[in-house]
């Protein structure tokens, strides 16, 4: 008798190298309107969302982009009492916003409602905010949302998925502006940014974000299954990451993250010179 | 007329996550005496090296690793002068302690010939420095080498495989304490220390270190073809990894690095809580 048949998962992060998992069971397989949304199970990494075949997140692992998507720019923002996600259909940053007393209304626009339909299902731990009162969820386009939008908030996260397919417009300048027209003063809007050593997405939002506002930066975070190390960007036209870290207020909630911390705030925006040489130089 | 067939390589970094590599070329497969040494070409990583099937180095990101083990010592340690490296029969550690004129001397010890015969031939650019006069190699078991060295140095490198097979004796307290017979005063060990989040190796070489000297540290790369995130220790008895950067020396050579710098150097210690307390917590 043979051993059974293996269904392996693999995600190129090039033409020929990438990260493989195998699958134990495929729970949810299902275009919607906008994409392929899949999700299976595994030992690794437990139950992994998958969109147009690209992990967008994980059981395990997920706690690390949320609380830096959303950490970051909490500890910076002047006055971080209200916030705008676009895309994050999953939940976590909504999640991660939520935790704080301060935040008194976050606005969440998935463009597709499907995805937070199978995360409510599949990813209870991650979509565990959405009865909150403070959350408003709209099933739009972020785009056509920021272009419209006449209210301002503390705090802009895009949670976007790659700018590829539904994603694409969400790197540009013109959408950039359009966020910064959202963002009282003082505020702050972070960015997924790209598998920041293998693609030229990271250089591409960097360098819009740097025509749009005054302080732009960069940051890391360690997140194996998005091929090791994934990067942010940073953005405001008052505070500075680093400067306006607010101490007395990190200090006084004292929440017990799991990769957030005052000090990886700080190291988190460390570039290697070679790394720092490409965002600077890029389209130069 | 079908497509040609591909050969593809799987490191697997638990038993159902890992990476994967095509091969356009298989240039060397041999077994030595200790393990299986293996040289292919790919796309996106140039050459790369196996031993026993586990990527030990490549063309793109050497520099990224050998940086790390290398630099980080040599601005910490009281007076750099010499240096004993056990593994790094590729050559890219010595490499790095050579570019430095206070270096006297660097003593290598790789129990493994062919490593060194293959990694002339195949990445001349890491093995490029076993021409200089300065360098003693010595073809020769590293545990027993510490344990009868009479002789000290400024900085050890324990620049080894992953603790199985020829490089299981590396992690343990005898072959520290060995080690720290091997020190000057004012001097710095580190190590290469698996892959952090996936495995235990780390907690057991921090363990293990931390009872043999004052000061224990640990410190992140990011290093794709290891899984995205690599591990090193640091240790020393005089000397602190953060508050004795010598940046008066830094600042005085000026030289031109990819991937380290002082900010790099601090940034690099920073764990993550989740990480911290797995590291500190473990065994107890």
């Amino acid at each position: 008798m043979l051993d059974s048949g293996k269904i392996r998962f693999l995600e190129k992060h090039t033409e020929d190298y990438g990260i493989f998992i195998d699958i134990d069971e495929l729970l949810y397989c299902k275009k919607s309107k906008y994409q392929l949304v899949e999700v299976f199970s595994s030992k690794t990494w437990g139950k992994v969302l998958l969109l147009d075949r690209n992990v967008m997140t994980t059981d395990r692992d997920e706690f690390i982009y949320h609380e830096m998507i959303t950490q970051i720019p909490f500890y910076t923002a002047l006055k971080p009492e209200s916030a705008l996600v676009i895309g994050g259909g999953d939940g976590g940053t909504v999640r991660e916003l939520l935790k704080h007393k301060e935040m008194k209304k976050v606005t969440l626009v998935e463009i597709d409602g499907d995805v937070i339909d199978v995360c409510k299902e599949f990813f209870p731990k991650i979509a565990c905010s959405f009865d909150d009162p403070r959350l408003d969820v709209r099933v739009d386009d972020g785009i056509k949302f920021v272009k419209e939008c006449s209210e301002k908030y503390d705090i802009v996260i895009i949670d976007s998925s790659d700018p590829f397919g539904p994603a694409e417009g969400l790197f540009r300048e013109e959408f950039y502006q359009n966020c910064k027209k959202c963002l009282n003063t003082g505020g702050v809007l972070t960015c997924q940014a790209g598998n920041a050593y293998m693609t030229d997405e990271a250089c591409i939002a960097y360098k819009n974000l740097s025509k749009v506002f005054k302080n732009a930066g960069y940051y890391f975070a360690n997140i194996l299954t998005y091929g090791g190390l994934w990067g942010f960007t940073f953005a405001s036209d008052t505070r500075h990451y680093f400067d306006d870290f607010d101490k007395k207020l990190y200090n006084e909630k004292n929440m017990d993250y799991k990769y957030y911390s005052e000090e990886i705030h700080k190291a988190c925006f460390a570039l290697p010179p070679f790394f720092r040489k490409k965002l600077e130089e890029y389209g130069k």
